[in-house]
C-alpha cells in the first residue's frame, strides 16, 4: 500500500458544519418526536387504546408485573441520562445545552437500532441524587444509557445503578468507546502484523473512556499498557491523594516504566497511542516519530482530535482512526450503542459484562475480511447491514 | 324533545372491550414510539445532526439557556408523571401497571394536540421525592402533566411544583376534569334554562377532581354547592381531624344545610349531581327521583359510572353526561388536555390559573350553538376541528 494512494482525510471546515447544524436545529426545533403506533380518533378506538378498555391491561400487569414487557413500550424504551457536566469535549454546559447531543443520540438509537430512546437531562449534579432519580424513573425503561457525566462521579453512579437496578445500565463513554476502540485496534494490529500480547499501548486520558479502554485491553491480554491523565503517567509511585479509586485500579493493571512520568516520554518506542484526553493537539508529530515503526494512532477526542490525522500520517503513523465523522476510520460509538442496545434489550441482558464487550468488539472487527483491510478500512461503516446480526450473535454467545 | 326519540346509550360489554384492549396491547407492545424528524445515516448527515456539528448548538444554548426552546424539542415535550397510586378508578396498582394508561394519554396528546408526551411512572410514592424527581428531570420538558396520583398528596405536589418550576404543571385530574365538567354543565344549564347563580349542585367525591370542580364552579358564581366524600357531607361541623387542608378549603366555600350529612339527603331537591367518587353505583334511581325536575346528572367515574345513564334517564334526569366513551355526552378529559396543553406550550404559560380554566370551559361550551343543543349534545366531539382554535383564543384571552 503506497502512501501516495491514500485519499486525503476529508475535512469540512468546522464553521460550515456548525452553521449547518445551527440552521438544521433552528428549523426542526427538536430532532425527535413521539409517534402513535395506532390510531386513536374514534370513540371506539379511544375506548380500546385508552379508557375504559385499557383498565383490563392495567389489571393484567398489576397481577404480574413482568407482563409490562408484553403489553407496553418498556421492552424498547431507553433513557439517555446526563447531568450536563461533560458535554462532548466542551465541559460542563448545563442540562439544557446537553439536550441537542442527547437528541442526536436518540436519533441514532432509532435510526440504527430501532430503539426508542428519550433524553433525560438532569437539573442536579449530585451523584446520590442522580442515582435516586434514575431509580425513581426506571419502571418505564428497558435500559439506561448514561452519557456525558464527569468522572470519577459517573463511574460510581454506573457501579451503583448496575448493582441496584433490574435493567441494564449501559455507559456509552465507558462501554461503547471501549468496544469500538478494541474493534479498531484488533484490525490495526492484524494489519500491522502484531499480536495483542506483544503490543505496547499508551492511553492518554483516564476518564470514563480511558478507564473502559484500559480494562478491555487488559481483558484481551494486552498487558503492556501505560495510561496518563492531566498530571502525567498514572502509577503506584504517584501520591494516592492524586488518584481516585478508579485511577488506583488502573495503576494496578498498567505497567509504567520507572521514571517515565510524562506523555512524550511514555509514547517513545511504543506501538499504539489511544487518545481520549479531551485535549486538542495533545500529540505532536515529534511524538509520533518517537514511536515504533508502523505506529497505530487513535486520537479519538471529539470534536477536535489529539492530532490531526494528516499530521500523524505524515509523521509515519501506519493506521489512524479518530472519533469524528470528519475523517476516515471513524471509531465512533455510533458503531456500537444502537446495535448493542438492540441486542441487550432483545436478550433481556441485565449486566454489561467485560466478556460481552469483548465479544462485540471481536464481531465488529471480524466484519472486515483480511483481504479488504487497509489503513483506511479497519472498521465497518455504521450503515453496514451485517452489523446487527453480528452483534446479536456476539451478545448471545456471551450469555449462552 | 320526547324521551322516546332518545337513542339508547350505547354500551359495549366490558369484557369485549377489555379483550380487544388486551389483544391490541399484546400486538403493539407499546402504543407510542420515538421517531426521528431528520435522516441521520450518512456521515455528512450524522456530522450535522450529531457530532461534531451539534457542538455549535450546545454552545449557543450554554451561552443563553432560553435558546433551548429554539433549538431542541423542549418547547413541545411533556412528561406525564404518575406514581401509580390511583390508576383510573382501580386504585394503587404500582408504576408498571399505570404505564398503559400513560401511553394512551401520550397517544391522545399527539393525536389531538401534536404534543410530544412521554410517560414517567415513578418507583417512589413519597411526595417529597416525587417533587424532587420531577424538578430533576424538568430541563427537557416544556410542561408537566401530573396524573393518577392519590389525594391529598397530589394536590400538595402540584402546589409545590407550580411554585418551584419555571414550566407549567397541568394536573389533568384536577384541571382537565374541572374544565370539561364546567363546559358540560354550562350547556346543561342553558338547556334546562337555569342560571348558574341560582343552581344548586352536589359533588360526590373530594379527591383531585372534586376539588377542581368545586373550585371552578365557585369561580363562575355557583355558590350553592355541597360536596361529599366517603364519610358523607363535608362541612365545618365535621371534626377537623377527618379533613385535610384541601377538604377544609372545600368546607369553607360550600354550603351544606345543618343536619344534612349523607349523600342521599344531600341530593334531595338539588338541581345537579356530579359524581367523581370512584364508586360504581353510588347513585340510585330513587336518589335521582328525589332531585329537582329536569335534574342534571353527571356520573363521571371511570370505567363504571355512579349510575348507569339509562337508569338515571328513566328516573327523570334531563341531561346526563359520563366520563366514558361507552355512552353519549362524553365529558372526558380528552376534550381538554391535548388542546389545552398545545395552547399552554405555544403561549409559554407558566401558571394554570382559575381564569384560564374558566375561559377554556366557556370556549368549549360555546362550540355547541343553542339551536343544536339537546340532552345528548352538550359537548363537542373530540374530533371537532374547531376545538383547537377556540381553546387557543380562550388561553390567549386569559393572559392578554
Amino acid at each position: 500500500m503506497q502512501q501516495e494512494n491514500r485519499k486525503k482525510p476529508r475535512s469540512n471546515s468546522k464553521a460550515t458544519l456548525g452553521q449547518k447544524a445551527l440552521e438544521l436545529h433552528r428549523r426542526l426545533r427538536g430532532k425527535i418526536e413521539i409517534r402513535g403506533k395506532v390510531s386513536a380518533r374514534s370513540p371506539q378506538e379511544i375506548s380500546i387504546a385508552y379508557t375504559p378498555g385499557v383498565a383490563e391491561v392495567c389489571m393484567e400487569i398489576a397481577a404480574d408485573r413482568r407482563k409490562v414487557y408484553e403489553y407496553t413500550s418498556k421492552w424498547n424504551n431507553v433513557a439517555i441520562v446526563t447531568d450536563g457536566t461533560r458535554t462532548l469535549g466542551l465541559g460542563s454546559l448545563g442540562p439544557e445545552a446537553a439536550l441537542p447531543v442527547m437528541e442526536g443520540k436518540a436519533l441514532l438509537y432509532k435510526e440504527f437500532g430501532n430503539v426508542d430512546a428519550f433524553p433525560i437531562c438532569l437539573q442536579t449534579t449530585d451523584a446520590g441524587e442522580i442515582v435516586q432519580t434514575i431509580k425513581n424513573i426506571a419502571p418505564v425503561y428497558g435500559g439506561i444509557n448514561i452519557e456525558d457525566i464527569e468522572t470519577p462521579k459517573v463511574l460510581e453512579i454506573v457501579d451503583k445503578l448496575t448493582e441496584e437496578l433490574d435493567i441494564p445500565v449501559f455507559h456509552d463513554d465507558q462501554h461503547g468507546t471501549s468496544v469500538v476502540t478494541l474493534a479498531a485496534l484488533l484490525n490495526a494490529l492484524r494489519f500491522t502484523k502484531r499480536k495483542p500480547e506483544d503490543t505496547s499501548v499508551v492511553v492518554a486520558g483516564a476518564g470514563s473512556a480511558g478507564y473502559g479502554i484500559v480494562k478491555i485491553l487488559y481483558a484481551i491480554g494486552i498487558s503492556d499498557i501505560v495510561v496518563t491523565d492531566s498530571q502525567g503517567v498514572i502509577s503506584a509511585a504517584r501520591t494516592p491523594e492524586s488518584m481516585n479509586k478508579y485511577k488506583l485500579e488502573l495503576a494496578s493493571i498498567t505497567r509504567p516504566k520507572v521514571g517515565v512520568t510524562t506523555l512524550p516520554d511514555a509514547v517513545r518506542g511504543r506501538d499504539v497511542f489511544i487518545g481520549v484526553s479531551g485535549v486538542k493537539n495533545l500529540m505532536t508529530a515529534d511524538m509520533v516519530k518517537s514511536m515504533s515503526k508502523d505506529a497505530v494512532i487513535f486520537p479519538l477526542t471529539n470534536p477536535d482530535p489529539e492530532i490531526h490525522p494528516k499530521e500523524a500520517f505524515d509523521a509515519g503513523a501506519r493506521v489512524i482512526a479518530t472519533g469524528s465523522y470528519k475523517f476516515e476510520n471513524r471509531a465512533n460509538n455510533a458503531l456500537v450503542f444502537p446495535f448493542m442496545m438492540r441486542a441487550i434489550l432483545d436478550n433481556r441482558i441485565r449486566r454489561i459484562s467485560q466478556q460481552l464487550l469483548v465479544n462485540v468488539a471481536n464481531a465488529l472487527a471480524d466484519l472486515i475480511p483480511k483481504e479488504k483491510m487497509s489503513p483506511f478500512n479497519i472498521l465497518p461503516d455504521v450503515t453496514d447491514p451485517r452489523i446487527q446480526a453480528a452483534v446479536n450473535k456476539a451478545v448471545q454467545s456471551a450469555i449462552g
